[in-house]
């Protein structure tokens, strides 16, 4: 037990820690930002020389023996601090244990391997050569099953890496969640393909000029919500949002003059993600807990713009004579139906990161069952290359030509990253159950076909982005919705608006 | 004494902490990048606690017990050392006690007090009102005087900040440098205004349409020499260059569109600089000597490529049909000779940042006296106004209208910078020396005639570049041309490039 002016002392440590901690956390983002916005690849060296200082002064401050002690006294009287101390000195406990309970010398033979690891995937998905990946993952999945040993788990292992980007989300609750998403989108994307219907998409990539898409996302930012004065938004190889401060949030997208849609997109994407980081509370500015509160909750802000919102119907309608006025000639004579099917069109393809909107959670299943297969022993990292094709022939119809274009195509197991591709599809989940629960407050699609989405974004700001991550994802969504996760409601909104895309009955 | 393996020890601690302090200054370095290239203002607060937090980090680094015992303990065997670690040492032992000799409270007093200082200096200037400014220069001034006292100095006390920007010179040896220039630059000057000839310079003030002069920068920085691979050109409210590596060095330049002049010269001036660090040895990577020497030769490197180079008949011919194609309309019916002297038209005038080549030196002559003054107290603070425009008079020939225009123009006094104006004086001075002893290995003119700088950049590589900071200016100088710094060169350059335009005797 410590006096109440101790626990003032190791508050202000905590504090002084946690101040620390951000400002070279800042430094971090920059150079990163830095890097993948046009610096010279030829300074790469001192750049990762840099990173590598700095992140080393950042792990010194929060694990030492101070911190230890200080984060034990703190936990022993967290009912006498404030909410957002509570949640602060919690989250910041369960990741000194993540960081300490897994001996020093194997972390970093783990992080060589994890570097060497995702060298030899780049070639080996180059040469579409699974065995040269293989005695890697191999041993990817050994440490990983043995950190999961020192760092302690219940039920199964695969929920300790769930939880890493999803806390509180179990293997028990992915199951019946990908179970219901099996037994409704499998169907449903047999019934598209059934239909007969044959939509056409040659407009999509036909030659859009890069500054007429730049000036096409640069109107469409602020228009959802962004605030471009607030923020950065530049052009990078692969899109991707950066939230250094509330005040400083930074997005890039990529353009294809050849693909209408990928620019549009990944804007209106990265520009859910960069609305959600713009408008936490300011209250929770200089803490840990200004940023939003899981991988799964922040998809679903990327998703809901992307999907919800810009692909809707309404939205389309109010932006097709725009278009039609900027892209004259490339959309000319075209439908507004042609346009919005062509838009939404379904089709089943290799690749995750090309895929449509309907297709793309069921290639999240088949990593997750793959994942959840690997932790637990059942299928064999041998075995990979046949499983994914048996998978992708059940689920999707079709068959990689080659290892290059299938098991080999993400760059996520490489670098250790499992039980991150789950929260993807709890992303477009729960923007459909938020999407559903704004409907009963916000007239939704008046709003869209005006362009107007202040209505939709405040209703977001005032129900999801205030808390960062003061509310635990799980915690979020019953507070906004009074249930859990309900995998109904995405696949209502799929059925219903590909049944009639496609005229099912 | 130490024993050998000691010595061993305490150089590795050396190297270390060496590799630490680089990696925190590239990263405080792509801060500022950051936030001079793009980033939201908004950002200030989140950035300035990052770079405040990496500084902090990078002072523990290089001021502490062991680091002090360190570099006595070296110090004391330098002859056991290499060159490169002898002069690493002592710098490092030098600066070491820069930082230490100065009681840290009184330190952080004066940051404190030239923070303030310069938000003051910024409304004094706006408002063109001394005396707001003149209690702050005071005490900036008062607080010079005393860090001298801890400092120790020979001589006179300014010595001690001309030596923190170009070590080795002196109040004795700058004086001699002023007064020649003195007795020969106020009266050509004013032989040219008694000359009579007008040069007409309307086309520099036509509209050159931004996009056209950053092609024009563009093409102009390789030909200078310049490797846009191994670097990055952008744009800035203030031109700067900046190496974060010699693989990765930097530069900016800015666009006015009525002033022909402003970004082509300020991008040869940066390039200078830019070519400078890109060329220095790549043995001295990984140490603090891998930049340039002293201010006064990295301004000698910015001025002969804008000054020397780029201003010369020989390449001015070369490029005027060039831009005769790019400004067809702007430069309609202007001859060569128009051309040429519009370029090179000297006019007296209030803004030392707008100076021409030959009355820039009058607007340092007069601030190094100025600065002299206030150190050794022959010049009060508050006859500033007085001195400043009895001054500009006497040497230009013209009297600032307000001391916004006059007096309060620049920002270095406010922010406790004695010492550095001299340094561009001196760049000017080195880089007519080095220009004359090019002209016996290379034929300059031809060269420059042809647009070819590859014989004049390798001559600067291999005598200037390559050493990086391994020679002290003074060193380098000497090693180069055989003699110490000589003003004979510049005045004789300045005699010959003017009395032609000016057709004097």
């Amino acid at each position: 037990m410590v006096e109440n002016s101790n626990l003032n002392d190791a508050l202000k440590r905590f504090n002084e820690a946690q101040e620390k901690s951000i400002a070279l956390q800042y430094a971090s983002s920059i150079l990163f930002w830095d890097a993948s916005t046009g610096a010279p690849k030829s300074g790469a060296d001192a750049r990762s020389k840099a990173i590598g200082t700095v992140s080393g002064f950042a792990y010194q401050i929060l694990v030492n023996d101070q911190m230890k002690k200080d984060l034990d006294d703190l936990m022993e009287h967290l009912d006498e601090l404030s909410e957002t101390q509570r949640v602060l000195i919690s989250n910041t406990k369960k990741e000194f244990d993540k960081l300490t309970k897994i001996p020093m010398d194997e972390f970093q033979k783990y992080n060589a391997l994890t570097s060497k690891s995702s060298m030899v995937w780049e070639d080996a998905k180059e040469q579409s050569d699974f065995e040269m990946f293989e005695p890697y993952l191999t041993q990817v999945i050994e440490y990983l099953l043995k950190f999961a040993e020192y760092r302690g788990y219940e039920g199964h292992p695969y929920n300790l890496y769930i939880d890493d980007f999803e806390e509180g989300m179990t293997v028990d609750q992915l199951n019946v969640f990908f179970d219901e998403l099996r037994a409704r989108i499998v169907p449903l994307l047999r019934r598209i393909s059934e239909s007969g219907k044959r939509i056409d998409t040659a407009f999509l990539t036909k030659l859009y000029p890069k500054e007429k898409q730049e000036k096409l996302s640069k109107m469409l930012l602020p228009m959802l919500g962004f605030d471009l004065e607030r923020g950065w938004f530049k052009e990078s190889v692969h899109p991707f949002t950066m939230a250094v401060d509330i005040d400083d949030v930074r997005l890039t997208t990529r353009y294809h003059e050849n693909d209408f849609k990928s620019a549009l997109l990944s804007t209106a994407h990265e520009g859910g993600h960069a609305i959600y980081e713009q408008n936490i509370s300011k209250d929770l500015r200089g803490t840990f807990l200004a940023t939003g509160t899981s991988n799964g909750i922040h998809e679903s802000q990327s998703r809901i713009f992307e999907n919800n919102f810009v692909l809707s119907e309404a939205f389309l309608g109010y932006l097709f004579p725009i278009l039609n006025n900027e892209f004259e000639e490339q959309l000319d004579e075209l439908t507004f139906r042609d346009f919005y099917e062509g838009m939404n069109k379904v089709e089943p393809s290799l690749i995750r990161i090309e895929a449509d909107e309907l297709t793309y959670s069921l290639h999240i299943m088949l990593r997750y069952e793959i994942e959840l297969g690997l932790i637990d022993g059942s299928i064999k990292v041998a075995d990979l290359p046949k499983v994914w094709n048996e998978k992708m022939e059940s689920y999707l119809g079709i068959t990689p030509e080659n290892d290059g274009k299938g098991v080999l195509q993400d760059v996520h197991w490489s670098e250790g990253l499992f039980g991150y591709f789950p929260t993807y599809a709890l992303g477009s989940a729960y923007a459909a159950q938020l999407a559903h629960y704004i409907r009963k407050e916000v007239d939704v699609d008046s709003c869209l076909k005006e362009g107007n989405f202040k209505p939709l974004t405040e209703w977001l700001n005032k129900n999801v982005h205030q808390y960062g991550s003061l509310k635990k994802p799980t915690e979020l969504i019953e507070l906004i919705t009074g249930e859990r996760l309900n995998s109904k409601y995405y696949c209502d909104y799929l059925e219903e608006k590909y049944s009639k895309i496609y005229n099912l009955k």
